[in-house]
C-alpha cells in the first residue's frame, strides 16, 4: 500500500485551493504515495456557527493526520517573516507521533534576512537583531523557527528551499521533498 | 506531586526571558503547578554552529514538553496578524501527545480583524476577506487559525483574550488559564 502524505500548508487559503490539491496528489502518485489535502473530508458546514464549524474542520484535520505517515509542509512566509502557524501546529502535530516531517519553502532567505526585509530591526543589545517589539530576532542560520526547522532536518533532509522567489503555490520544493521522502519509504509500492 | 506545565509563548525573545519565567513560575506555583520554561535547560551551546545549536534547542524543547502534563501558550500576535508559529508547533505537539493545551493573548480582536487592521485586504470572491496575496483570510470567528484555536477549546475552555491591548508579557490571561487548568487537574497536590 502506498504510503500517505499529509499536504500541509496555506494553499487552503488559495481562491482555488482544490486545483492545487489535485497537482500535488499527481505528483505524490509519480512518486509512489497517496496525497492527503486538509479538505478531502468534504465536510458539510451548513447550520454551524463559525467557532463551531473551525472545532469541526480541526477535529478533522487532526484524524485525517492520524491516518498519514508522514507530512510534507509549505512553509513559505504567510503575511510575515514566518510560515502560516496553522501549518507549523500540523508539524508538531505530526513529529510527537513520531512520524517524519519534510517541508520547503517557495521564497529565498533565511528568516533573519526576511525579518529585516518586512520589519525596521535594530541591533538587539545581546547581538543579533531585534524587531520593532524590542523581541529578539532569532539567528541559528536557519529559514524560519528553530522548532519546525528541526523537525524537518531530524527527520533526514534540509528544508526545501526555493533559488528564487516564487510563488506559494509553486511545486519545485514539493518535489524535492517527495524525492526525500521517497528514500524514507524505500519499500513503498511504487 | 504538582502537575506541570509547559510555558510556551514568544517571551524567550524578549530582553529578560529569565525575569518573564521566573514571574510566569510563580503564579504557577500559587496555583499547585510547577511551570516549566523552555530555557530551563540550561543548554551550553558553546562551540556548535547555528542550525547544530538550534536542533539541540529544539531536541531539549520536546524533551520538556514530553516531561510536561499540560501546556499553555501566549498567543499574543507575534510580527503578523497570528501568533509565534513556534508557539502554534508546541501547542500542536502536546496535542498530539493528548495532553490539555491552554491558551491566551494580551491583544484584543478575533483574526479578521487584525489581519485587516495590518494588511491591506480586500473583499473575497467567495465572500469575506483576502489578503494582499489574494489568500482568504479564514472567518470563523476565531483569535488566530482554527487548529490552534479549537485544540484550546477542546482541552475545556476558551482562549483568553485581553479586554484592552496590553504588552506581550502581561500575565492577566495567564492567570485566567491557570485558573482553568486548576480546573482540569482539581486533584494536584495543592
Amino acid at each position: 500500500m502506498s504510503p500517505r502524505i499529509y499536504l500541509a500548508g496555506p494553499e487552503v487559503f488559495l481562491p482555488d485551493p482544490l486545483a492545487v490539491a489535485a497537482r500535488k496528489k499527481a505528483a505524490c502518485v509519480r512518486h509512489g504515495f497517496v496525497g492527503v489535502f486538509p479538505l478531502d473530508a468534504g465536510l458539510d458546514l451548513t447550520g454551524l456557527s463559525g467557532p463551531e464549524a473551525g472545532r469541526r474542520i480541526a477535529a478533522v484535520n487532526e484524524d485525517l493526520m492520524r491516518g498519514c505517515d508522514l507530512l510534507i509542509a509549505n512553509m513559505t512566509p504567510f503575511r510575515s517573516p514566518s510560515m502560516d502557524p496553522g501549518t507549523a501546529y500540523e508539524m508538531g502535530f505530526m513529529r510527537a507521533l513520531g512520524r517524519p516531517v519534510l517541508g520547503y519553502t517557495t521564497r529565498t532567505g533565511d528568516l533573519v534576512t526576511r525579518t529585516r526585509a518586512l520589519l525596521p530591526c535594530r541591533p538587539h543589545a545581546g547581538g543579533g537583531f531585534a524587531d520593532p517589539d524590542g523581541l529578539l530576532v532569532e539567528d541559528f542560520a536557519m529559514v524560519d523557527n528553530l522548532m519546525m526547522v528541526a523537525a524537518v532536518e531530524t527527520s533526514g533532509s534540509p528544508v526545501m528551499v526555493a533559488e528564487t522567489d516564487g510563488p506559494i503555490d509553486g511545486l519545485g520544493g514539493f518535489e524535492r521533498c517527495l524525492r526525500a521522502a521517497a528514500k524514507l519509504f524505500p519499500n513503498a509500492d511504487r
